[in-house]
């Protein structure tokens, strides 16, 4: 098989650490693989350079930062490189240049535009285990940029897809995608399968693994990972298309977001456009809304419900403040939470929203707002009753059998 | 004028020391010059990643050593440039690559071939301080390489003949070369000027300040060098052609090396070519030559005496075993050191060499040997009095005045 690896931070924070990332390729590579690493800078050295940036300027140019931030990869893939080598293997170490990776011009936060195969396939051919290091590209015009957070993830799966890979590995330091937060529920279960549409809902139960930017890469791709941790032999969780999951679940996981607020505007003015206004207004206080949810109410007026995070609550209300009396009563709820259940067989199997809403209706546990998705549902509840409702829908959908 | 500025790992070492290279950057700005500063890793740095390496292997790949090595100086370059930008200054960091430098591939001690002015002055052209990561460079297959000891002093005097600078300083820990040790000599003076001659000739009072490998550099692309203080504002000791140092002085400095060992060899068999035959056997052993005297003795036999490095005098004597009597007696002597007067002057003047033996005999002091070029005399003399010697010439030539 040809393999792509990548190991993170806290994987290549030490000597004994790299030593150990080298012993995992190695077993690769005897095993018969064909092995590429991608490596990101040893844990601390990243923010140890933001740091020393931050001693000369709050608002250091990006195009440097890029230049200064790139570095700490370049030393751990030479550093892991040097090791395989000592080991006995052919090794070489790769910049993202010399890899090939090309992206547009957006400093610290670059988008990757190309990766050809050739690179680091002729070195694969050679016969040597491909070591990169992640994180980072180059523009056309060879200036060196950094794919923002999660970036040797993502360079590891675009690797992967420009190599037809068969398989890209992310190692981290838990074990996989549960089926809910474990620190709520304890019964909560790794999966060892999950689609890219259900991990991409499930941000939040996945964030630790996989950011969304690196699923919706690997989805586009079609590149299978598996994300596993680097400190035990444990299988991880395969992250693949909907159609190699043979089971279909019909609820995967149910997550948890406390970092909600709710804002209610009850009985809007009648007036064409009105709910763009609004929303264009907290768009301008660059406010991320996440659920809307809208009913006509009885008097034949609207009202308008939505979700934004509990932080942005006093930037809203102030956004709201010059549409006066036009927008009815309002209601700014901080005490919430926004619970979601998330399965590829939802769009096959019929009842599911109403099970939901029976279980948590049993333990008088009051629905405020429901939005639905072909393979989600979302709830908002009162947020004392976060950690219950999380129990009690994975208990009813037998996620710990 | 157009000024390349070059600041040495001490000169960089922290936050403080960048923020004062930058302030001094800022102030040849300010007087109207175009900057190009190039920089070394921060002290220290080099010698962290040197030894993150030996954890994984004792002879690592030069290849990748050079990887790891070259990310010191890119962090450098980044931070002093936005140090600059946050000044007011327009400042672009440029990589050894960026800056269009390409060597061949011996990885750790790479060669530049090659400069083009392009890549720099598109930058100086667009107003812009150019900041470049020294000791680095790639091969034209993009390798990145890095140029061994003293590589961004190299970089430094590389890049001011590419773009034809009228000036390349040397910026590091000592006010520049002096006439003698000044821990030897307290009267010991600073030069104000050299040529990049006398500066060959004076290696061991001019490593400190600039290695021969630049100093030769220099010539070769007529660079006018000045080495600096970066921690002062003295003057410093310019390096120029032998035609700009208007003065000639006679004697422009005295050196000691304390570092040498005597081999004599008393009565050598008349043998067409032993004399190679006796060299070729100390350059098979890696034994550097220094001062290599033939005389012939009363007999007619041949009497060579030649001087090593100090440390290497048991290899000479197991190399030179092979011969047996051929070498008639033979003598080692450890309790010797090379003292050496320079000075462009002496092509025009005689008695130089007669004054100098007679200071020496005057206190006493016997000359073992003796051998002369254009530009310098060497004796070599008993260890003990070295030190006594140096204070003595450096009188006798007047140097204190």
């Amino acid at each position: 098989m040809l393999i792509v690896q990548k190991y993170g931070g806290t994987s290549v924070g030490s000597v004994e650490r790299i030593r150990a990332v080298a012993e995992r390729v190695k077993r690769a590579a005897d095993a018969g693989n064909q092995v590429v690493a991608v490596v990101s800078a040893m844990s601390g050295e990243t923010n140890k350079l933001i740091a020393l940036a931050a001693e000369f300027s709050k608002t250091p140019s990006t195009r440097e930062m890029d230049m200064l931030l790139s570095s700490g990869e370049r030393v751990t893939s030479a550093l892991l490189a040097i090791a395989l080598t000592e080991m006995g293997y052919e090794a070489i170490a790769l910049t993202g240049r010399q890899a090939g990776i090309v992206t547009d011009s957006v400093h610290t936060k670059a988008r990757i535009e190309e990766i050809p195969a050739e690179p680091v396939m002729a070195q694969i051919k050679a016969g040597k285990i491909v070591v990169i290091a992640g994180f980072q590209g180059v523009t056309r015009e060879g200036e060196v940029t950094t794919l923002g957070r999660g970036g040797s993830d993502l360079t590891a799966v675009a690797i992967a897809g420009a190599i037809k890979a068969d398989l890209c590995e992310i190692y981290t330091d838990v074990d996989g995608v549960y089926t809910t937060d474990p620190r709520i529920e304890d019964k909560a279960k790794k999966l060892d399968k999950i689609s890219y549409e259900e991990m991409l809902e499930l941000a939040s139960l996945g964030a630790k693994v996989l950011q969304n930017r690196s699923v919706e890469l690997a989805k586009k791709l079609s590149v299978k990972v598996v994300t596993r941790n680097s400190f035990n032999e444990n299988k991880g969780t395969t992250i693949t298309s909907e159609e190699e999951c043979m089971e279909k679940p019909i609820v995967s996981g149910v997550a948890l977001d406390k970092n909600q607020a709710r804002v209610s505007l009850i009985g809007i003015a009648d007036r064409p456009g009105i709910a763009a206004e609004i929303f264009g207004a907290l768009a301008n206080a660059a406010i991320n809304v996440d659920m809307i949810v809208q009913t006509v109410g009885q008097d034949g007026k609207t009202n308008l419900d939505f979700t934004i995070p509990a932080t942005e609550l006093e930037t809203a209300r102030k956004s709201l403040e010059g549409f006066g009396g036009a927008l009815g009563r309002q209601e700014f709820d901080n005490e919430v939470c926004k619970l979601s259940i998330v399965g590829v067989g939802m769009k096959s199997h019929s009842g599911v929203a109403a099970e939901m809403f029976a279980a948590l209706a049993k333990e008088n546990i009051n629905i405020l707002m429901i939005s639905t998705s072909e393979i989600k549902i979302s709830v908002v509840v009162a947020k004392k009753y976060g950690e219950l409702a999380v129990r009690i829908l994975h208990a009813t959908y037998e996620l710990d059998k």
